[in-house]
């Protein structure tokens, strides 16, 4: 077996799991953010559960219209908080302490490999990076996460992806990922996990991993997923506070996959994702003159402590182009206060660029950075669907920080080599 | 005369004005932000003028909605940035450089002593403590001031306010403000200049002046103004980067008032303003086990770096009530890297709180923090009408930002004193 089918027949009892077969796993955690938890909760009470099958397996995150944007916002967080308040429990997470949930939950030790986790968010699929099935769903599924903590599964195919080669300076997880989706298309993956392998992954951090897994939805894959190693086990003691304790497993030599895809990284330049699809791939070296309006730094696939110090490499001296917005958001007070220790707010601040506190807010076209008709951003989010940053007429191309942090210092898309 | 009426007579040319009479001031700037100057500025073209009088009087800023909270926000912002590239104009202040307008021009040395300034926000009376001639209008009479450089005034008679006493440990401009207005009442100083005077006036920082004068509409005041002295020329001093000659006036010793209030502030309590008005004030003892769902350090009148002082002052060390969500917002760039260099951003974090780039947001119930129904807020702004923070339902008090952080730790409204 593969590690995505080892993960799920521990979680449903069983010895062996096959790609297509049904099954009900066990879950070890369930999350749903200011969005989708009013709507899973309402929806668990309808079939007739009063609360969570356990407090301490549910994460409830309010990151996406908070601090709140408005008074609709405002209503749903406290629809959460009330119930949050009632149960007692433990990880509820509100303005304050909370981050950008993908960041947030292994950070706080929430998520470990082995672990199946679903959420009610689509780039739940990020903690793949840790060896964890995990998967993003709409609120009714949730609910029945939230009542029963158990779900079915149609047991997915795999895609065994080897990157091989030296990752080239400037080459990040994000353009690993981006290049990927581009190959394949945002329906290469449809309902399949994507086993990311080989020796470029292995030299990725967990940060660059976290990215890579993050947009495994992107292709429209059930979950993305690396093998634990050293760095996995490393990031795991840093931050597995309650000491919970957790399975590794890794691939057979002899498990099956139902396509496996190399790519040469060692000659990969920096990719971004053109309007209005990520599969929409260029080389920033394709691209010509495209102007920008802003910015934005941040977000589940990108706000982590390497994220941030990327772009302050590029940023470090510069002043931000006059005619670009630029906002960069830590996606969790650690990374925020990290940041701050390192110099890099204050980087970000000298250069020009508004810093906020930890909000999914821009990426999805919530608050905090939203484009007017016409206008183009580079950003390090993870989708550039029409409108998703704003009005329907409004343009996003998704790229790494290091080109983001370029493009805003040059006013237009460039490479870090280009800021002099 | 006083030193309102010499101010305005030195910007009409004649030696002497009356409480009543009708002048034409000529205007040293003129100021709007993202919701005015659109409406402004299409009123002024409506009026037939293609731009503004002077563009290195005119200065615009880009802090209510920003970073752009929606669509709405993103179109009005889009305007004025169109006009201000389109006129080549030095004082367009945006997302990365912009901060809360009324903490940024003084900071810019934008507005000097002795000057006449116009702005199409209410709070533009804040400019009195520089000793300068300042007030707020709608947006068609900055259209006219955009187009012309000058506008009709009628010279406001003057309370003169005179503080005696030395200030007690926590009392703040904000408090002998809000006591104040108490006194007075909303409506106490209609069309009045309110002129602060005092041993503990002199005895107040350039925060703690900007925040008395900043407050004065909320008495209905035409503007607050106190005369410069050491403290105001060593300020400006500081900012005035661009070495623009300016005059300081003084009133003199027969200058006439229409009232005279002598306040004692040497027995003051921490004062709180009451839902729904300014003049509901109380003393914090008098109010008993309020609790609070938000509390919010900043904006126009307690963003500066003496107001994060205060309240790092409390926070350091403690942990923010768990009910409590409390956002913190540095009024301008350099106050929020002055904030960092300190260390204050750090003791806020740790204490559990958001700390936000620089905007206006929550105090007007823009974004970045809207209450939902029934909520209750502790706010260092300066309005708590109906609705002002977001649900009609809900509620804001208004306090210093001592309070505000006592309150954030106690859950409740809380004297500083009362935090272990």
């Amino acid at each position: 077996m593969n590690i995505t089918e080892k993960v799920l027949a521990a979680h449903c009892g069983k010895e062996r799991v096959v790609p297509g077969e049904m099954i009900v796993a066990k879950l070890d955690g369930v999350l749903a953010n200011d969005v989708t938890c009013p709507i899973a909760l309402r929806e668990m009470k309808e079939m007739g559960y009063e609360t969570v099958f356990d407090v301490n397996k549910t994460y409830f995150v309010m990151d996406h219209f908070t601090p709140n944007a408005n008074v609709k916002a405002a209503e749903q967080s406290k629809y959460v908080r009330d119930f949050a308040k009632q149960e007692n429990m433990p990880f509820f997470f509100d303005v304050g302490t909370m981050g950008i949930e993908h960041a947030l939950l292994p950070e706080k030790g929430l998520v470990l490999p082995g672990e199946v986790i679903v959420g009610g968010d689509s780039h739940t699929c990020t903690y793949g990076a840790l060896g964890a099935f995990s998967t993003g769903m709409g609120s009714t599924d949730i609910a029945a996460a939230l009542a029963t903590g158990e779900l079915w599964f149609k047991v997915p195919e795999t895609i065994k992806f080897i990157y091989s080669g030296k990752l080239p300076e400037y080459i990040t997880g994000k353009d690993l990922i981006l290049h990927t989706i581009g190959k394949i298309g945002v329906d290469g993956a449809l309902y399949k996990a994507m086993e990311f392998t080989g020796e470029a992954i292995n030299e990725l951090s967990m940060d660059g991993r976290f990215t890579m897994c993050n947009m495994a939805i992107e292709a429209g894959a059930k979950n993305g997923i690396i093998a634990p190693d050293d760095k996995t086990i490393k990031y795991v003691e840093e931050h597995n506070h309650s000491l919970k304790e957790f399975n590794v497993y890794y691939s057979d030599d002899d498990a099956t996959y139902s396509q496996i895809i190399e790519i040469d990284v060692s000659a990969l330049e920096p990719v971004v994702a053109c309007p209005h699809l990520p599969e929409n791939t260029k080389f920033v070296s394709e691209i010509c003159e495209k102007y920008v309006d802003q910015v934005v730094i941040g977000s589940c696939t990108n706000g982590r402590i390497e994220d941030l110090r990327a772009a302050a490499s590029v940023l470090k001296g510069k002043k931000i182009h006059k005619n670009v917005r630029t906002i960069i958001i830590p996606a969790t007070q650690s990374i925020y206060t990290q940041a701050i220790k390192e110099g890099l707010v204050d980087i970000f601040i000298e250069a020009g660029a508004a810093v906020s506190t930890p909000t999914c807010g821009p990426c999805f076209g919530g608050h905090m950075g939203i484009l007017a008709k016409g206008e183009v951003a580079v950003s390090t989010t993870n989708r550039n669907f029409v409108g998703r940053m704003g009005h329907p007429e409004s343009e996003v191309y998704l790229s790494s920080p290091y080109v983001a942090a370029a493009t805003a210092v040059m006013g237009k898309i460039s490479h870090p080599l280009e800021v002099k």
